[in-house]
């Protein structure tokens, strides 16, 4: 997978993908990063890349015309990208987003900054979106988001130490609570079930505090779960406990 | 505001703190970063900071005793911070809690990384926060997203170049369409209104682009939108034109 990100502010992105899972990734070959200065594209003397909105008002708009540039000169060197713009205006980022996103062979994300881009960027690319409803500078650490959030199903970027399987949200449930040692620190104790051997035990036990632990913060994420015998049975013990 | 980083992987923030806004506001000394390697509070030879978890399955969990030691270690050089853990688990992360937290003199962002941190953290900790539904490495760069959401409330971080006034979702509406030269950009143009000169003409279009983005792109934020008499005639207008 390459990653191409446009950008105005290359040097965001200097250290983030040198450290930890991506940096292994890219040392593997299974991803690769294209960090591209909008700013190199401008086409006057002064590289302007911002201007005032037409209609008047505060802020600065970045300009169309660089973004196309360096989208022309992708193309140019590769095949077209799936090209995806951040902004609080798209659609809200998932985990279902990051698998589908997963299987494209190159990505280009386009990361505003200021009041964001002349809106007719929006008719040059394939997808929008948002990480969150909150407001944030630019798009770059959106883009960290993405490139972090995909990397991860690509195959062979997590060692078994960073397995996929039973991460939070594959399922909509959060996940059981984990401890390590010590047993006990600061007269918080680890739960006994966890320290029995009895392997079915702890699986229920794990299960059902999933299940809780779901109810009880993030209840919105109940409606899309579908339980199964035993866990319909632990939703209804959770339900007598909690009323109890 | 002080914004102390508690992470295994110090060095993913060196590139994104000395750009742009954050940059800026540092030089202004309206922010400040403490970022702290956890592995310095390890209290072994081999400076161990995750183990398996208890009652078995994949990947490591991170120690409770290097991050409580950091911690009592930043208590030790500054007043308490409020303590943020940045996990899948937590509260999800929104605009109003950028303005809340914008308030403290001093945040301490904990960082997980592989399958979690003991659970016996959350005892010790203020609050949790998820930035959205999708799983990342480690909460380094859902830190970021705090850092930057939060630093644009403190007054003075946002030149008039960056106003925070008009901005999305501080008010649960999207942003009006905006553009700036040139006119014609391959045969798309500048909505006539932008150019007409009419403040008030200008303003309404705005208005009701807003309102008419919202409700075809994020139809949930319209729950929370309280309309004014002449929004309640633009959702008039638009609903008729949809409908059409």
């Amino acid at each position: 997978m390459i990653f191409t990100v446009l950008t105005l502010f290359p040097g965001i992105f200097d250290s983030p993908l040198k450290e930890s899972i991506l940096k292994k990734a890219q040392e593997k070959n299974l991803i690769s990063f294209n960090i591209v200065n909008i700013r190199d594209f401008a086409t006057d003397a002064h590289k302007t890349c911002d201007d005032t909105p037409y209609g008047g008002g505060p802020g600065m708009i970045m300009k169309i015309e660089p973004i196309y540039n360096a989208m022309l000169n992708i193309e140019k060197n590769f095949d077209k990208p799936y090209y995806i713009l951040l902004t609080p205006q798209g659609k809200i980022f998932s985990q279902k987003d990051a698998r589908r996103l997963s299987k494209k062979t190159h990505l280009c994300l386009i990361c505003g900054r200021y009041e964001g881009i002349d809106e007719r960027i929006t008719n040059l690319v394939d997808e929008e979106i948002s990480i969150g409803d909150y407001v944030l500078s630019g798009g770059e650490i959106p883009a960290l988001v993405l490139i972090d959030t995909i990397s991860r199903h690509i195959p062979g970027v997590l060692g078994s130490k960073d397995s996929i399987t039973n991460e939070s949200l594959e399922e909509p449930l959060l996940e059981y609570p984990q401890y390590t040692r010590p047993e006990v620190f600061m007269d918080m104790t680890v739960p006994k079930v966890l320290l029995s051997g009895n392997h079915e035990e702890i699986r229920k036990w794990r299960r059902k505090e999933s299940i809780k632990k779901t109810i009880m913060r993030r209840p919105d994420l109940m409606e899309s779960f579908n339980p199964t015998r035993e866990d319909q049975f632990f939703i209804k013990e959770i339900m007598e406990e909690l009323t109890e």
